[in-house]
């Protein structure tokens, strides 16, 4: 049977280091940004860990997210808390890509139907462990599911807000699994706002994106993850939807925590960052040569979860696409529903609007020769695309009348 | 890598036998009833599997339903199709059980949101070994949605028929997913009736429930992944919604199949067969000591899935549920309702209606003494509580407004 949820295992935490000035923080203790305003990052000793633990001996654990205890910030395994965070199927998608492997990541699969799971299993296990009692986060609607799901698991008390027209499903969802959710008249970055103010008075631990530092240990794993499933190999490029980018940045660090313990080469995969032409403030940042993203002003697009207007990890969005040798690409509404069309009827694979964009962009990379037709490439549908409105489909038979079964 | 897609593995089907007569079929013919108008049992030679393949090779694979393919009835590697089918999590629900050895199996992470993915998996990789083209279905939605995904993966044409009142997302899924559907004023055996009509003027093959051999042979894999997960052991109950019983009658066909190996000993599971109140046409044949279900007639539920007036396995249902010494138990909507609210608000996972249906039956169970709390248990959650309407949550935060903290 499964024993990553209760086995102890050693942490290999050294300490925290900020993000833009590699200033050290003590591990063990509660943090949001550190004192330059920026990410948190944790470090581990990763010598020790090679010396620990054999990269065979976690392959043959069980494959949930669990299984990398030893590069995880969890301390006591009683904190560990789970709803069953499986390693997510690659699935080729021949008919839409065009190409043999393109291979979609589908993220949907984990608890409460996203990849926010992996990152809040995290933050909700180290809050924990930590002391926190009351947990506020500003949410396009995963995050805050993912959120109230594993809070109320171990009994934190969570408070969220998420912009006006976030999906009805995930405000419900929210609801349902026990926290208190408001829809605010505004975007994600206002909401946060709301949520700042309220940390600042002390009511609540602030838990946005980036500004607590563990969700991105979590989302780590999808880095970690991919190595293991292609046989310690990665790649050759990975399309990640990106709003506040915790995702490839948690991947960036996983691929390089992964070298140091020589459990990988030097390679990378080149790393586009995917966004919304609705929405695309690293594009452009990524377009303009510069370090930081400036705020995109009067945001739209019908995928959601990446319409976020400012990043505050914008930096480290950019450094990781750069040294990749990736790029960051928008797409059009337009494009993204047709490629979720596509997928669902030619590949029979329901992707979220976000992992529609993904593969809008994969296809304009194709074009664009960004990228060749027998490379393998990942897709990262972030969330089920059950959670998003599909197209009506009205047709109506009455079984009393007489049926014409040439038009069936 | 997961080799379980491409590794030619041996066939061991040796033929079919009808469910109730016992009567032989030859394999590799394309079937649906048995001349008795009776469900076929696929048969393997269970001894020269033993021979081929101790359990611990199985346990090394990787983990999906493909695992399985020395147990499963596709000969041709070729015909294997795929959209990640994962092994399933065991999920402790302490809270709302109130028990520390009751575990949720969450077949909601199956490719489509629902267990149906076992079954559809199989019977359209059986249709394309057998050169099928073209398919109908009667549906509550989950089997649809399922059976339009691996169909139209594999380039099968297929026409779906649900009840009116089917959950619209299922309905927009079939639809999205390349299917033609329509909704039908009747309930799922009105919707049959239509099926079994085109099917007898040739227009399509009949993919009703157990009246095409091989779905039960991808249910069935609930039963031997069960086994596996717990170390080559069964729960000592395991409560399973029961509409047309495919699971059931797989899980238990699973569970033979596995002591004829030597995999697994003479104990079983007691099987807990849950159906809804307001049709329970399983539990009214089990109490009157009937053989067979008669129609329930006025059937209503919110349990969409299980609202299933008549099952053509309805003997197989019973026999297993009386062998195994468990029971046919009805619960009613409003219980079904506060079970899914308490598992989300106390254990932070949604379940869908039919899997609420089985915590609420859990719930009776225990206080009739059915069950002690101290036994292992398993209950089905087997759709993705995401596709089911949800209680609204419509509190409002105005941004330009002052906010009361205190109030939030
Ligand atoms: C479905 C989906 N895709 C992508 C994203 C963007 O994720 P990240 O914040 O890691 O960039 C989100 C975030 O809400 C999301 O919900
Ligand atoms: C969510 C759900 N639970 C249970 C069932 C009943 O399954 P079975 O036909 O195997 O009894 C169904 C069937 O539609 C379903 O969709």
């Amino acid at each position: 049977m499964n024993d990553n949820l209760s086995a102890d295992r050693p942490t290999f935490v050294t300490h925290l280091e900020c993000s833009l000035t590699g200033e050290c923080y003590a591990a063990e203790q509660l943090y949001n940004l550190s004192r330059a305003g920026r990410p948190l990052l944790v470090r581990y000793d990763l010598d020790a860990v090679r010396a620990a633990v054999p990269r065979e001996a976690l392959a043959a654990r069980a494959t949930d997210l669990w299984r990398w205890r030893e590069l995880l910030p969890v301390r006591h395994t009683r904190n560990v808390v789970s709803l069953g965070e499986i390693e997510t199927p690659l699935i080729p998608i021949p008919g839409s890509s065009g190409a043999p492997t393109v291979w979609v990541k589908d993220e949907g699969r984990l608890p409460t139907g996203s990849f926010k799971a992996r990152g809040l299993v995290m933050a909700v296990a180290m809050a924990k462990e930590l002391g926190v009692t009351r947990i506020a986060m500003p949410t396009n609607g995963n995050a805050g599911a993912a959120l109230a799901a594993y809070a109320t698991r171990v009994g934190i008390e969570t408070i969220v807000f998420c912009p006006d027209d976030t999906p009805e499903v995930n405000v419900r969802e929210i609801a349902a699994q026990g926290a208190r959710v408001w829809r605010v008249n505004g975007l994600i970055d206002d909401c946060g706002a709301i949520v700042g103010k309220g940390a600042a008075e002390g009511r609540w631990f602030d838990f946005s994106t980036l500004k607590e530092p563990y969700r991105i240990e979590g989302k780590k794993t999808m880095g970690l993850e991919l190595a293991a499933q292609l046989g310690w190999r990665l790649p050759k490029a990975i399309f990640y939807p990106t709003g506040g980018g915790t995702g490839l940045i948690g991947m960036w660090k996983a691929f390089e925590e992964l070298e140091r313990l020589g459990w990988i080469g030097p390679e990378r995969p080149r790393m586009f960052a995917v966004q919304a032409a609705g929405c695309a403030p690293i594009v452009r940042a990524f377009e303009a040569g510069e370090e930081h993203a400036e705020r995109w002003e009067d945001a739209h697009t019908i995928a959601a979860g990446i319409r976020v207007p400012r990043a505050v990890g914008d930096f480290l969005i950019l450094r990781a696409v750069r040294e990749s040798g990736g790029r960051a690409v928008a797409v059009g509404d337009p494009a993204i529903v047709k490629a979720v069309d596509d997928c669902a009827r030619r590949d029979g694979l329901l992707l979220c609007p976000e992992g529609g964009a993904t593969l809008a962009a994969y296809r304009q990379a194709l074009r664009d020769r960004l990228v060749d037709e027998d490379e393998e490439v990942v897709l990262f549908n972030c969330a089920t695309g059950l959670k998003y409105p599909l197209p009506a489909a009205d047709q109506r038979l009455d079984r009393h009348g007489a049926i014409d079964f040439d038009v069936l």
